[in-house]
């Protein structure tokens, strides 16, 4: 097993990483204030899980909240549901909450935690590769709320991560790959060196090798928490790590949340932030190829949403973004290998031509 | 003016206290991001200085949102109503929100400034005198939520408080009794050397002499802050600032917050909880009577509201407190003058007494 601590300036939690350490009850035990236990869990791990989770607690008294899976949860009312049955079971601020799922789950599960009478303990076991790598490492939490993604949310953390690879099993094709996208980004925006390994190992870590899986979550992990550190408030250094995101976001949005999961939507996000640095001249058309390579062994190749995702509409949703400062559109390129730069003001126009190219090739 | 600098580990803002400070813009100006400023303000305070304080910041883009007054408007509706403006007027992370108003404005435009975008800068200026001693005083946001008080929000620090005693020239006489419980709460709970000067001043105090309420609000910001300081999360000593508040908030929840200001309801919950450590022993009759004398010399003499509040829908109400661990009655009562000590462990009939008691004296 794995063992990183997540620091900042005043406090730090442990995050686990291994292969079938849920069993280690100890983990958990280390870390609650009492024995009241709310779980929050995803309808599909507690399908799968559920039975075993409450045989692992069972000398704890626990209430349990299924979540739907999916984007088109990670709403107001999923929050609302959660505060509501704590204060029902008269949950207090002893009670620790731990949430089983992917990204949904734990924002939302996270974010209830955070404003329950301001602040109860939490304790998060990302269930997809995507959580594990991303989602559930450096304390932010929200839902989208009026339309827009992640409009309100907290920066809060939990008390501990239990990274669980056997969970990884179980997961679906699709969710799986979009996780890799996620693992992709790191080697592209922050570790030529990682992206190289990657470029090796692809074929092990497509096919889940459960070893591979470990170095590679704890390789994220650490790079993550590295900047997390360093920018806990995501005013500057932090943005590195939204590489492709400002295009995923608008991606999904224009597509209703429907059409892409998270990770597919960074792989195409990934693919027209280098292809813009390539037109830019910052890198070259060969760093371009690598990208494109590495996600098509990784099984990881995506269609542009053309009908739906014009420039029109993509250039208003990433205006919108909260990177962007008044209103000018800013965008994260990679400028090396494991290498990128924050560029600012982009006109639509750039995004006209990108998108047609994106379908060309 | 007095400054006093409110710290914990990582952080500190500043708390300006004087006399028409408000239009010293250098104040605002030195803790703002860029130009761009949302103005929360209740509608009372809005329709007598609104026009001044856009005046005062003719040269920035303004926009404002009104609040209505009172705890009926502590609604997540309302922290919905900011959070939809700020987005409809495509305000980002950089934005500066600023809140003009009493403690429901505040802990209302804190939490919605708390959760935007995962938290933008918020400097507070409060309004009311119970604001201005304890509600700005400790990062503490939140709304009301499913009939509960204060069921959701965060800790989150602002920028700055300001404090202009100016402001409560124009402040209704109730609202400004409230604030004097709060005032005489420090006393009781803190600081016996200011209960005594509190007995000294009360005539001044009553009558606002503005040189008194200044030294009276520096005093009571610094005892909070001190406390504030040593335990942010409310977890232990914070507790103690709470003297009065359970049955406060139980007595406001029952007469579904129309009958009480909240002051009133701490001046109520002061004298029920200084009775019953008479009862137990805790302290002698003469410390009720000094309480009583004191509260009455500075015109604040409450009747309870025996059909609403029976020992019965009290005790269930502070059984729900979010000071209570599990289901536990715990209540704050003072030892000495300027002491108080949390006792656990409270069942119903201790209040069927008291109540009783509390009508025929």
């Amino acid at each position: 097993m794995h063992l990183i601590s997540a620091k900042n300036k005043t406090s730090s939690y442990p995050v686990y990483i291994g292969y079938n350490i849920l069993q280690n009850i100890k983990l958990f035990k280390d870390n609650l204030k009492n024995s009241r236990l709310i779980i929050v869990i995803d309808n599909i791990v507690s399908d799968l899980y559920l039975t075993a989770i409450l045989n692992l607690f069972v000398a704890y008294s626990i209430d349990v909240i299924t979540i739907g899976v999916g984007e088109e949860h990670k709403t107001w009312d999923s929050v609302s549901k959660i505060i509501e049955i704590l204060t029902q079971k008269k949950h207090d601020r002893f009670s620790t909450l731990i949430s089983f799922g992917g990204g949904v789950v734990g924002d939302l599960a996270g974010f209830a935690a955070s404003i329950f009478m301001r602040g109860i303990s939490w304790i998060q076991v990302p269930t997809t590769l995507l959580a594990q790598v991303d989602a559930a490492i450096g304390g932010k939490t929200g839902c989208n709320y009026l339309g827009v993604k992640n409009l309100i949310g907290t920066f809060y953390k939990p008390r501990a991560v239990v990274i669980d690879v056997a969970l990884l099993k179980t997961l679906a094709e699709r969710e799986y790959l979009s996780g890799l996208a996620e693992i992709v980004k790191y080697g592209m925006a922050c570790d030529g060196e990682f992206f190289v390994w990657l470029e090796i190992n692809s074929y092990k870590l497509k096919n889940r090798d459960t070893q591979v899986l470990q170095q590679v979550i704890h390789r994220c992990c650490k790079i993550k928490l590295a900047v997390v550190e360093l920018d806990e408030k995501d005013e500057g250094l932090r943005r590195t790590l939204n590489f492709g995101h400002t295009f995923a976001h608008a991606l999904e949005a224009a597509t209703k949340f429907q059409r892409y999961l998270h990770g597919e939507a960074v792989a195409i996000g990934m693919l027209l932030a280098t292809r813009l640095a390539v037109k830019l001249g910052l890198v070259g058309p060969e760093l371009l190829e690598r990208l494109r390579k590495l996600l098509g062994s990784l099984g990881l190749a995506f269609e542009l949403e053309h009908v739906a995702c014009t420039a029109d509409v993509l250039f208003n949703y990433m205006t919108n973004d909260k990177k962007n400062h008044a209103e000018q559109l800013c965008l994260i390129l990679p400028c090396a290998l494991g290498e990128v730069r924050v560029i600012q003001g982009f006109k639509l126009e750039i995004l006209e031509d990108l998108i047609e190219d994106y379908a060309s090739n």
